[in-house]
């Protein structure tokens, strides 16, 4: 794969700059803008149900429960630290790399990573409400009794923390599309320039007829 | 969008076919192979998995279980249908249609109905895990036993189930790759032709100097 050249596929011939190019500037810088504002929501999203989820601890007469108790909790807290992270160290370099300046296997970088990251926080986000289902409703074939009967608050917390972590997937599902349609629009097999076809050129405009 | 011309955009001029358009007529033919083989293998996963969900059930001295004693079970059952009917029509229909003969409505739809499946079988895997893994280990602080010490056959059954499940969603994840790689390279934003743009041609390629 090798990126595509828009200016020597052009009308324009070489060394021109139309319309064409110029609209695909222009919504490259577009994309660059919403992509960057994408990633910048997403910090404060990752990080408020971060927070959520390690205040979320509840003590009562019934006993006490903690987001450390429950594997799909801990494993909510990672995947929103690693989001935020990698939102703002990717905000962050989208925003200082010169504009046009693209190559391939930083494109194959940020596709591959969106994609990472968009499955943990879908795996994140729904083995999270599944636990949340099971502590509201309980299972009674397993003899697992409703716990948020006696953790309300922690529920409400979990809830709202869960709630937001979807508020982030939804930017990451479209900054996965976003960087799937930057490296499959870009990049694309290698063209081939034999001497034969420019020789054909030449000639097909220079012909009287 | 429109389909990005490639005989227009090659080095051949008007009506010329390259060796450039072959290769791109050889990778089509090549991943549309790719793609149905995909379809076509995840259609006897999403059985399987369906099969062993839908006959797994336990009766003992402790109780009885079933897979519809649990909402996540009954997702990924209705989850492996969905995704087995739509595998079978998607792969009969990609073989029954011409050749190169593809629309932007139709690469629009196969990507996000591939999107959509791919993330409806991460959403039942993980909540599936998730529960399997608190029937395994149970949760202390929400007071919830291990279910898989009284049902152990039951949870074998489950685990082969859920594996399964994770080799078709592997299936998708590739689909939801080659539908987004067939979108994105396939179609563009419209290409603008303007009269001034061709005046501009003949003058280059007219001038003596």
């Amino acid at each position: 794969m090798e990126k595509k050249e828009t200016a020597a596929a052009s009308p324009m011939g070489m060394g021109g700059v139309s319309s064409r190019d110029e609209e695909v500037a222009c919504n490259s810088t577009t994309m660059r803008a919403s992509e960057t504002c994408l990633r910048l929501l997403s910090v404060p999203l990752c990080i408020s149900a971060l927070l959520l989820m390690l205040k979320n601890s509840q003590q009562n007469e019934y006993g006490s429960v903690a987001y450390t108790d429950i594997a799909a909790f801990r494993y909510l807290v990672n995947v929103n630290g690693i989001c935020a992270g990698y939102s703002l160290l990717s905000a962050l370099f989208i925003a200082a790399m010169p504009r046009h300046y693209s190559t391939i296997s930083r494109a194959w970088t940020f596709f591959f990573l969106d994609q990472v990251v968009t499955y943990m926080i879908v795996v994140g986000g729904a083995m999270s409400t599944e636990v949340l289902y099971l502590a509201e409703y309980g299972g009674a074939a397993t003899t697992w009794s409703s716990a948020c009967g006696s953790f309300g608050r922690f529920c409400h917390k979990l809830t709202a923390s869960i709630a937001i972590t979807y508020a982030s997937l939804g930017c990451y599902v479209l900054l996965s599309l976003m960087s799937s349609y930057k490296l499959f629009t870009n990049y694309d097999a290698p063209p081939i320039r034999s001497p034969i076809t420019a020789i054909h050129i030449v000639a097909f405009h220079a012909s009287p007829n």
